[in-house]
């Protein structure tokens, strides 16, 4: 047990009923969803990090019900990264499911990252979300440069 | 006003802090976000859907998050539907645009059949929830048929 393990059993949690492979008819559909999830975390973690950084106003009802919606993202995203997905129209490395320690600890990064943002967002103060835009940031280009081809 | 009044102004309080097209810098943004949304949706009420017509085993919990999951994702999937992305990769009509008050009924419809399906999704009893789900299918297929190119 480490301190990763309770976030690494909310993610698991995330499909309880049923076992992944179940979750989607094929594996294509795998594939295509965790696309549309990742894309739109990126458009809706732009809309933090704009107002984060001051290119938009600051609202801070509005940055948390997209940071809301950037956690909940980034858990479909990770559920979708099932076994029998490696194959076909991705840009996902094989090193994710050869390297599943490495893989687990970046998606606990990754959701660890996030839940910090949520809580800073909850702060209703710019600077704390802020900094915990940057780390979130950091924590995506760490996972994409190890894990996502060019 | 009409009854469906308050379901236009959730609507339009989703994207409350900036101009619609402000939300997306391009438009083919736009356009892969409402394929993302209506994807990820699909999916999930394809689960709910599952569970409510009993291929899968009722758990009112996971179908619940589901549910809940399929309302926000139709709240995404609309609020991408913006002036300017009727053109492109995208198998939306442009009766979309030229037919607003059809488009807009259309749209109250379908987020006052997901809130049905909610409200059903919390007495916890699968028989509303069966109910509730054949609304929602006929509200999606009503306006594909209407709006979305084969």
């Amino acid at each position: 047990m480490n301190r990763l393990t309770p976030i690494a059993l909310a993610l698991a949690g995330l499909a309880a009923a049923l076992p992944a492979a179940a979750q989607f008819q094929k594996p294509e559909d795998a594939i295509k969803y965790r696309q549309g999830a990742m894309f739109l975390q990126a458009i809706t973690f732009g809309r933090v990090a704009a107002m984060a950084n001051g290119r938009v106003p600051f609202d801070a009802k509005v940055i948390n019900e997209n940071i809301e919606l950037v956690a909940t993202l980034n858990k479909l995203q990770f559920a979708a990264f099932i076994d029998g997905t490696d194959l076909g129209n991705t840009k996902a490395k094989p090193e994710i499911w050869m390297q599943k320690d490495k893989w687990n600890a970046k998606v606990a990064k990754s959701q660890e990252d996030v839940a910090k943002l949520v809580a800073a967002g909850k702060t209703g103060n710019i600077d704390p979300i802020k900094a915990a835009v940057g780390a979130v940031g950091r924590s995506c280009k760490s996972c994409h440069d190890d894990f996502q081809l060019e």
